[in-house]
């Protein structure tokens, strides 16, 4: 059966990761397929320099991408260059010029997924995104067609390797943040801007691709509460164990009675949940079915092989699909809207929530929080207070019982102004359901 | 769009969940899809006297199987009786009538499988089989399509629910391992006669079909070593826990230099891996990818909602490539030879061992014991002693550092004559590596 054309627009870490598993593992992919994989033209600001493995034969290189997607001989071009502008053009010149695609890109797709959806389906080609949401976990495959038989009530996920590498080290080694966050830099797993990893962005882009397969809406970032992991101290993590849990940067998607509920924070999770086991930069996604109940997928969240095999596996399903003829005719963003899975605010969310508070030791301090809580109707949970030498600076633990999200934070303003705080109270969901 | 027809076969626990899903579910099930699965007729032997749910509209009941596999308005038939004898008839039979075929039988297809696919390629239609292996989890579309780029290096698993659910409770409760079984018996969770699950039958089919699937090669059941739990002990876990590891029936494939080793016994396996947190009835499986490094997957390993989603999920996709018009056209099962991924017998295979022995205390046992190792040219790692009160049947552990399993055996042979043994020793494998 004739070869299906590929053409790869970045060759970047994930770029050279995807031609290293198409050239090493090509013997596999033709058994598999029944057919062969064929890299046509690759394209990149350095291309002409770049050395490819042999074993792919000749590849034209360009450094002009519309080469690519205007290449005869390709079928369907996978875009590995990141950002949202240049990668935008490059998807739907692809897509306009009748080429399936097969993307990485968590930020273009959370932000215009629905949209480049709708193009390829009226153009009768297919968009393949397995690589944009946890490199080496199969998430896409799994919703899409695993358990598309389910109705899922709930995601959850650990999608952001660099700030998970973070908390684990912060955990394992009793280091501050930011002296763990400087490791990482010094070692390359951190950005030098470390923004869109340690205050959630890039989680954000991810659960909303995730939230819109699970729920089959569209959902775009700015439906998702977003707050980083910047305030964790060490002091967390040791109230936190004291209470059975730990901290991890947890994505979640909620069905309520009220709508869906989405949101990444950081959050207390029980210390016997699977998900706590999830150390260092790995992914995970937890998926509570209707039907089918707990569902668990972990993997590595990136890196050039993990993601590469993503790109591959994409590029073999839908070039299956172009031989034998089944491009996509549903997108599986957002079908129609159902209505029962509107986003709404977190604020309407009820969770028992960890209050962690600094003070200048006085009396009367602990009749000041609770009085601020019984006024906004939120019931005391616990009170706990590990030792500590500086009177100045105390640190000590209230949770609550379930509560709206809307009471707590309007318990938190208010507390904010008390004199003896040192800083405004740190909120956690206690996700204490998982 | 025109409906897709599907006729079910078998109205066990399995059914009864498909019926219920694609009844309940129908809403989602449609706009994933753009056209509705509509159950046409059912079948079983009290099918007539059943009661389905009403929102599948009239559906045609039949005590003879044969009028679903040739129903004219029938594109898909689901085979839940189990049995390879008249289960296996009917898929061949629908396969003969040009249907497609969605299976939750582990047995059949894992002896019959590769067959099975052969007609049914022959004949332009598809074969589904997600639910017949660790239902709840959709492994089978993980390897298929999710990480299909990827070379799978090991695949474990935890694929039987009952005999996992024993040892973990006894593992949990101290209790020996009669007493969980018989309990287990009193619920319903295990068989009468539960040799199928706890001398690891069960769990040799399925891994019959995963690494069939996973290495691209034609596996049978006899191709892989099984050992079941009865021998293991309460103080098997206790010498477990106290080296760092708990115990698991563990199925393993593994690719050596010298070819695929494939077993399913108990192991000891590290405490501290996510493969020790797998408690209960639930099922999880470990791939090693050469690319895509560890993946993990986890959920119900059995019951009729969660194989419900499986079997709705299979019927979902097969009637996509019915509409749009895209069989399969290679097996999942055995693609070709590549010749490196022959079935080796374990006795090849290379790790480290516990054996425990229950002793006549005296003098100079553990220097006849080491004798006979030294002889095997097998180097013991640690000796390890617990207090023990019954001077007259004390038990006792040697570990020995990676050795080769034929090795072990000749030596565990040799040991077992020694008149101050009470019972053979007890060698299993220490997965470390996981």
């Amino acid at each position: 059966m004739e070869d299906v054309g590929v053409g790869i627009v970045g060759l970047g870490n994930v770029g050279s990761g995807t031609l290293t598993i198409l050239a090493e593992n090509a013997g596999q992919i033709t058994l598999k397929l029944g057919f062969r994989l064929c890299v046509k033209i690759v394209s990149s600001l350095d291309a002409d320099t770049r050395t490819l493995p042999e074993a792919l034969g000749a590849v034209e290189r360009t450094l002009d991408w519309r080469r690519v997607t205007t290449h005869p001989g390709v079928d369907i071009v996978a875009e590995l260059v990141g950002g949202t502008t240049v990668a935008r053009e490059i998807l739907e010149t692809a897509i306009g010029h009748g080429k399936s695609v097969v993307t990485a890109n968590k930020e273009l797709m959370g932000l215009h997924g629905p949209d480049l959806w709708d193009k390829a389906i009226q153009a009768g080609v297919n968009v393949a995104m397995e690589a944009s949401v946890a490199g080496g976990i199969p998430i896409h495959a799994v919703l899409r067609e695993g358990i598309s038989g389910d109705r899922v009530e709930a995601l959850y996920g650990i999608l952001n390797g660099t700030s998970n590498f973070i908390l684990t080290e912060m955990e394992k080694r009793g280091e501050a943040l930011e002296a763990v966050l400087a490791e990482a830099q010094r070692l390359g797993y951190a950005e030098a801007d470390p923004s869109a990893d340690i205050d959630g962005f890039d989680a954000r882009s991810k659960l909303a691709i995730l939230s819109a397969l699970a729920f089959g809406e569209r959902i775009t970032p700015s439906d998702i509460y977003t707050e980083g992991i910047r305030r964790i101290s060490q002091m967390d993590f040791q109230y936190a164990h004291r209470l059975g849990h730990t901290i991890r940067l947890l994505a979640a998607a909620r069905l309520t009675r009220a709508g869906l509920v989405l949101s990444v924070r950081p959050a207390l999770i029980p210390q016997s949940t699977i998900l706590a086991s999830v150390r260092g930069s790995y992914n995970a996604v937890w998926v509570k079915g209707h039907y089918g109940e707990d569902t668990f997928y972990y993997g590595r969240g990136a890196g050039p092989r993990p993601t590469g095999v993503a790109v591959v596996s994409d590029l073999m399903r839908v070039a299956r699909e172009i031989r034998y003829g089944n491009p996509e005719r549903v997108s599986p963003f957002a079908h129609e809207r159902l209505g029962e899975y509107d986003p709404i605010p977190v604020t309407r969310q009820t969770r028992a929530y960890y209050l962690r508070f600094r003070v200048v030791d006085r009396p009367g301090i602990i009749a000041a929080l609770a009085g601020i809580l019984a006024e906004k109707h939120i019931s005391l949970d616990a009170v706990l207070q590990l030792p500590c030498e500086d009177k100045k600076a105390v640190p000590f633990v209230i949770t609550v019982e379930p509560s709206s999200e809307q009471a707590v934070r309007e318990a938190v303003a208010k507390m904010s102004g008390l004199d003896f705080l040192i800083e405004p109270p740190l909120a956690m969901p206690m996700e204490t359901g998982l």
